[in-house]
Formats: C-alpha cells, structure tokens, sequence
C-alpha cells in the first residue's frame, strides 16, 4: 500500500512491556513473571455460580444489557454504595467493563481530547500513558518519592507526594488527574489527609479524579482503603474503577466496571457502545453471585475480603525474607499484588543497558505475592550469582 | 464542570437503536426483538468444554496471551487456512477479540484517520457508521438496490450493487470497504463474481476491504459463502471479521476475531492492547475445543456448521408463511439470522413519524429466525389489526 497504513493515534504507542514478556516466556518456556495474577483459582462459590450460570438455560449464553447485566449492576450499586455513603444509581452511576482495563479505555476516550492534560502518578500502571496518548492527550508526570529524613525505606507509606510539586502540575488544560490506590508497583494506600490534598485540588482546578482502585480489598497490617469519591464534593468528579479479576483472583473472567456521576458515565457509556458493546453474560451472572456472597458476609471472617489479604499477608513476609536473604531491601507494600525492592547493594552500573540488561529489566519488574515465591528466589538467586 | 465534559470523537455517536430497544423491552417487560441472539443454547459439545476449562485448574482463570489464546489461535490458523486455501499464521495473522464487535473496532482505530473515506453498503449494521465516525472518517454509501425489471423480490439475491455507482463511490481519500456476507440486515450473500468485481476496485484503489462474515456459516438453499480474503491479490489487504457468537450460537460469550496480514493485523494490535489487552480465557478454550471439533468433522453431517442452518432453514420458511399470512411480502434470505419485509402492502402513510411510529419501527426491525416465530406473528398481528 502507498500511503501510510495506520492511523496517526497509534504512533508511539506499539511496545508493550507485557506482550514482550509474555512472548520471552513462551519462548523459553519460563514462569511468566511479566503480569500480576495469581496461580490460585478464584474462589470456589464464585466458580460454582459460574458453571451454573453455564448450565441454567439459553439466556446466560447470549447478550445482556450493553451497560452492564441487571443482576451485576444492581448488587455493585447496593455494595458500593454502603461503601461510598451515598445512593449509587445502577443504571446511571456504573458502567461495566471487559476488565477495569477497557473501563481506563472508555473513560480516556469520553473525557480526553486532542491538548488536554492529564495529571499521572509515577510510578504507575503502564496502560495510563499510551491510553492518554492514543486520546491525544499530553501526560503530565509527578512522582511518588521516599520521604526524606525518616531513615531506611521499609514500607510503601514512606513514598509521598510533595503538596507543592502536584499543585504545580496543574494548568488550565489540565483535564484529569489519575490516582491509584492501592498502587501497582509500590503498593501505597493512599492515607485520607493526602486524598484530601488531591481533592482540594482537583476541585480548585476543576479537574476530573480517574481514581484506579482495582486492589482496593488487598491490603495488609490494618491499613484502610478510602475511596476518593466519599470526599466531600468529589464523587460529582470522580471515575472510579473496579476489578473483578483482581477482587475474586479471576483475571483472566475479564470483568471490571467504572463508577461515577451518571453525568460522566453517560459519556463513557457512549466510547463502549460503539467499541464492545456487551461484556460476557455468565461472567458477569458470576461477579454478581459473588457480590451478592460478600455483602451478605461483610465484615466477618466468612469474607472472601477478608481471607485474600490474609492469604496475601503470608507471602509477603515469606517473600521479603527472600529478598533479603539475597542482599536486596524489600519495601513492604501496604497493598496490592506487587513488591519492589532496594537494589543498590547489587552495585550494577545502570548506566549501560547493554552490559546489564538482566537488571536493567529487574529494576522494572515487580516481584508477586501472588506467585509461589520458589520461582522468585530462584530468580533472585541467579541474578545474584 | 465548567468546560466542555467529553471529548470530541464520541459527538454525534450517542444514540444506539439496540440500547433504545434493549430498554423498552426492560421497561415494558416485552420479549426483546432488538437484537439478533438465538433462544437457544450452543451446542452442547462446547458448552461442556468450557465448564470442563473452568474446573481445570487455575490457569484458565487467569490472563492468557493479549492477542489470542494460543490454543485457539493455533485452531483457527489450521481452519481458515484450509477455507481460504494459504498458510495462516497463528501469531501474526490473527487477533482474538471481544466477540466481532471490538475487531471492527480495532480495525477502524488502527487504520481510519481524519479525514478519510470509508465505503459503506447499505443496508448495514448499524455499528460501522458510528465507528467510522469515531475514528475521524467520512462514511461514502453505496446502496444494494433490487434488481430492475426481474419481477417481485423474491430473495435477498434480488439485490444487488450497482457497478458503476460502487465505482463513482473511490475517490482518492477512499480508505476502506466494508461489506458483510452474509449480510444483515438482507441475508445476502455475495456471489464470487459481485466479490471479484469489489477486489478489482479495492486493487484499483489501493483500498482496504474489511469483510465482516460473522454469519460465514449461516447460509441456506445451498448458498456458497466465498470469502473475499481468497480471491487474487486480496488476502494482502483484506480484514476478515469472524464471530464464535454466531458460529456457536454463544453470542453472550464476546469470542470475536479479525484476520488477515501481519502487516495490518499489527495496527490493531496496537489498538487492542490499548483498550482491552486480554479477552476471556476460558471462553477462548472452549471456543478452541469447538473448532477443533468442527474441523474433525468438517463437511459431515455430524457438524454444527450444517447442523445450525438446517436448523434455521426450516425456521425460515415457517417465519416467511407468517409473514404472508399478514399480507407481508418476506425477502427470502440466502443466509444470516435475519428476514425482511416488504411493507407497502400496509398501505401506511410513513412520511408522518408521529401518528405511525409502531409501523415506521417496524420498518427498521428485522425478523428473527433465532427466536421461536411465535412472538413475531403475535407482533405482526397486533400491527395488522
């Protein structure tokens, strides 16, 4: 063909870090270590209600509703809202997605255009970039730093945000802000006086919150996930997005939703129609189950939301016994599937790429509470050696 | 929000028929005849392979491969190639997405920019406007017209495009061609020399054709589908849309593909794992197992493939009797889920929307040879009346 073959938004937007992975290990036959998901299956009433859903009748087998199956939506709207403290609409206020991936998707291509700016926590979840890019919008970056003066690292909370570099990222094209708590990689949890601080000014700006809270049951030591759109005067600008896959341990059932305003969702509502139209039927009969399971159990022991962190809390210390066990300092994460560790006591020369690309690459990578940690020491072992 | 809340791409594209529909028939609790799903369930061969998927363990629970499961990658490759008579390649030449649907929009993503002209036949499924629109292009109609002086239509074979209007249609911002076969709403199918005559243009022009065949499998009377991917110096620019919804009568499943050349599968690649990233692992091993079933038994009469429009076949006269015996004139469909009508027998005065809405509705709705027809003569008598 003479002329150029693709279309101009998806320049600089080819690479992926995760098909790269992914395709390494199918190469060589390795443990994927490139994506956050467990080698557990998710829980057994969640997998029952599935198969059920598979085997009672046509219905399960064909289209839902395009926003979202009835039975979905109606019990996150009854979940969240005792969560949010205020009444969701199910059919206004959520969106349900193919993963809280397609909801970042929708929610990029209703509310970005061509100039506008959107205001990015590093370190972040790859996907927000390139989804800023390809809605032709202009990334803007401030970072999570260690606070200084308080001794070693050892916990995600001792990364901030400085007050006075965020509110200087803000312009007036400033359209968004994306947060995510708790975060991947760090696994910070986002404390409320510092939700604050980002809502002051999200308002002050007049600035939508993308607020990515896809691990928002797996937190450790007692630490508590507040969502920024209970603030006051932010759930009228507020995306929140949510995670099936990482909720009940079934990523690959790829179901998420995105939850705000029915003024802001509408839009949203507008990019998924005309890009999936519907989610799958008996997935979503399944997450309902499930959330029906879990508001009927909530708060006890009996919660799937309360056993996962538990199950999680073990590994992390396993593993950050590992990591130290090869001379690296574990930060302990407050949240989430991910660790990242300290490497300096590795004294690599970082500087060239060609030499050390091993670590290099290991610098970037995660390490997973959700796999068995055999792979990860063994791992770390040989980058040791 | 004091500036403009959504982004410019999605104007224009908010409204969708089939959520308008999907609402009332909520609302009304009417039997839903908006959308074309069977009310029937897939075979059961695949119905047991995904429960069979969902107890094997924990890797179908989680993420596969972003751009196809590599089970049915791998099948598909091995079946089209013996369909389209060249070697598929499963990695490049394939991309597995959420259901027929997301492939198309992928495919105009990746490769519609402003200002370019997409050529749409019409009658056509309603998505492909609005996603030409979204992706800055112009749709350029071209319409099939009954053929002149050849008596009553008859069957969807009486329609047809006209040569010289589809080639007065290439301009040199032609991007694209889509056309559908069998075609929905007409039950068309286009026969080798009507394609041969649409790949001379698209060679001329040094125009893509994007072929969506979601009912590739759905044709009756001993109609054969040709895909135009197969005829000489196509399968190079060529996009060929399929569905695991339609071939299994799984539409609630969302397993949908695109194929054609690496060189511009990899376009939308780049479009998918920027909005979605992974489609439903489980589904896609059982959509896997059903393909490896039909190609075991390709051509017999053990397959689903000759079982389904059997099956729909007779559907179809019945449904066409009832039309007549309501003073309707069916168009007898060569294939697809659906049937036309011609309505002037009606004797109904369309040019006024508000007095006659019911009937200007019904101009517009197809009848379904997926749902039992009872409802449809119900529907047709209550208009008669």
């Amino acid at each position: 063909m003479s002329r150029k073959l693709h279309a101009r938004r998806i320049e600089g937007i080819d690479k992926n870090i995760w098909v790269e992975f992914s395709q390494l290990a199918a190469d060589y036959k390795a443990v994927n270590l490139g994506q956050g998901f467990p080698d557990f299956s998710p829980p057994h009433f969640i997998q029952e209600a599935f198969c059920k859903a598979l085997n009672g009748g046509f219905s399960k087998h064909q289209y839902t509703r395009a926003f979202g199956h009835p039975n979905l939506v109606k019990i996150l709207a009854k979940f969240f809202s005792r969560i949010v403290g205020r009444e969701i609409d199910p059919m206004e206020d959520i969106l349900v997605s193919v993963g809280a991936y397609q909801a970042l998707f929708c929610t990029f291509q209703a509310l970005i255009d061509e100039g506008d700016e959107v205001i990015i926590v590093e370190p972040f979840f790859d996907c927000y970039q390139p989804m800023v890019m390809m809605a032709g919008g202009t990334a803007i970056y401030v970072p999570l730093k260690p606070r200084e003066g308080c001794g070693p690292v050892l916990s995600s909370a001792d990364w901030v945000l400085s007050p006075e570099e965020l509110a200087s990222k803000f312009s007036p094209r400033t359209k968004a802000i994306v947060i995510n708590t708790p975060n991947n990689p760090l696994g910070k949890v986002y404390q409320q006086e510092e939700l604050h601080m980002i809502a002051d000014l999200c308002i002050k700006h007049d600035v939508i919150c993308i607020s990515d809270e896809v691990y928002e049951w797996l937190t450790y030591d007692g630490t508590k996930h507040v969502k920024i759109a209970s603030l006051p005067g932010m759930w009228e600008r507020t995306v929140t997005i949510g995670s099936a896959g990482k909720t009940f341990s079934a990523t690959g059932w790829k179901v998420g939703w995105a939850m705000g305003p029915g003024h802001i969702l509408k839009h949203l509502k507008t990019v998924h129609q005309n890009s999936v139209y519907h989610c799958a039927t008996a997935a979503q009969e399944a997450v309902a189950v499930g959330f029906q399971r879990e508001y009927d159990v909530f708060g006890t022991e009996g919660s799937y939301f309360q056993q996962l962190p538990k199950h999680l809390h073990e590994k992390r210390l396993r593993l950050a016994d590992c990591l130290k066990s090869v001379g690296l300092k574990p930060v302990l994460p407050q949240g989430g599937y991910f660790m990242i560790a300290d490497i300096s006591n590795l004294n690599v020369d970082l500087a060239d790429p060609t030499k050390h690309v091993k670590y290099i690459r290991f610098c970037f990578v995660k390490v997973f509470l959700t796999q068995e940690q055999y792979y990860v020491e063994h791992k770390f072992k040989h980058f040791k050696n």
